[in-house]
């Protein structure tokens, strides 16, 4: 058997999510018969973890073992012939046969996307949140800095989520402005549900005047999810890196 | 009657064109549609200037005349209302009664994108073209340089257009490399036929070592078509701004 990594890029708009579920099709799925068409096992996949639907991925990883005589390089490309536009499998490696794409990862790095712009755009529909109140960039900028460090982000997760260590470091975090494009990026080393986009929320609100960059410290250490900001939509999410 | 100039943004994929045609569906009559629905009148919008089946724009630019009684900054959000998703009128406001989008035009700005990765890219798809072997970029900016000027660019024009004044001016033109996307970016008073695909395809000629940056003065000077590079895909090709 050998064990193969994947970097996966797709385009969440028009499936439930990367996970495989009863209703809906998902990216893990696609992948999936693709590999089956292909070698004719039934392989089951291991991402870096999932993805809501509608998010999207330019670093998405996963690994699986087959026996396929395919030379591993070879299954990007043979992959693609199969799937769909919308997701691209962007390189495929040989990798050691304890590498596992979800226990190995280190850390992720996440994108989020605003976009501040009055009329829609084609180029930026369904792959950012728009809103049309332009906020101050250099407040959601200081906000940022305060989740940098390691801290319980208990306060910064989807309700109905039941991890129990809400711990996590944020090791890089930044906003940045362009036209009317806001892309707030984070690496850590892990995230709870859903907590990229609740930071974006609370960032926004930031950059609103609704919240006071001084006061982010206070919010994280209440672990109170009402102090937080909204969730922003899953379509502005973007799972750039795994690093191993 | 009210003369109103909008800047629209369209994701050309799915149309045959800017221009009205007997078959396929036209950006122009999507927008002249939409119109007659807010409007209940038959109007014709006036483009900068066509753009082919699968080129995009960002700053297309018309004009059209009404006795309409909506206010003119009102007609982007309106007009967006009824708009499919690929197609965005970003403004629309009063202009004097001579406006004219096309003949009032003093010059346009291009882009031309270009994906050099193995593997295509859900976010890049239809909207550049991807070629898998690397071309030297800095050999194609300095070609770049030969084509400003005022030049007579008939050997950069598709056979088959009737134009006889084939002497145009490109007063900038730069290519740069982020990551795997090269952009050609050009401003000129006015371009022959498919010349921005056809400058394209040169400058990539040029990246590939088949010609010398050298020798583009030469090529210009010939005037002829078949000493030029090939004409690359319109799907690369952006209208970024119509100066007036």
């Amino acid at each position: 058997m050998v064990n193969i990594k994947m970097i996966i890029e797709y385009d969440g708009s028009n499936y439930c999510g990367w996970q495989v579920q009863p209703n809906g099709m998902s990216v893990q799925q696609m992948i999936e018969e693709s590999l089956f068409e292909l070698t004719g096992e039934r392989i089951r996949i291991h991402g870096s973890g999932r993805t809501d639907a509608g998010v999207h991925a330019t670093g998405q990883t996963a690994n699986f073992k087959t026996s396929s005589k395919i030379p591993p390089e070879a299954f990007s490309k043979a992959l693609n012939h199969k799937l769909p536009d919308d997701i691209s499998i962007v390189s495929s490696s040989e990798v050691p046969e304890e590498f596992h794409a979800r226990f190995s990862a280190k850390g992720k790095r996440y994108r989020y996307v605003i976009f501040t712009r009055d009329s829609r755009s084609p180029f930026h529909e369904n792959r950012s949140y728009r809103t049309m109140k332009k906020p101050d960039v250099a407040k959601m900028a200081s906000a940022a800095v305060h989740f940098k460090g390691t801290h319980d982000f208990k306060g910064f997760m989807s309700s109905g989520s039941k991890v129990e260590d809400t711990v996590r470091t944020i090791s890089d975090i930044s906003v940045e402005e362009k036209e009317d494009v806001i892309e707030i990026r984070v690496f850590g080393n892990g995230f709870l549900y859903n907590m990229v986009r609740i930071i974006a929320g609370t960032l926004l609100e930031c950059g609103y005047g609704k919240l006071d960059p001084e006061e982010i410290p206070y919010i994280i250490n209440s672990g109170k999810r009402e102090n937080a900001g909204p969730t922003l939509p899953s379509y502005g999410l973007f799972l750039d890196e795994v690093v191993y």
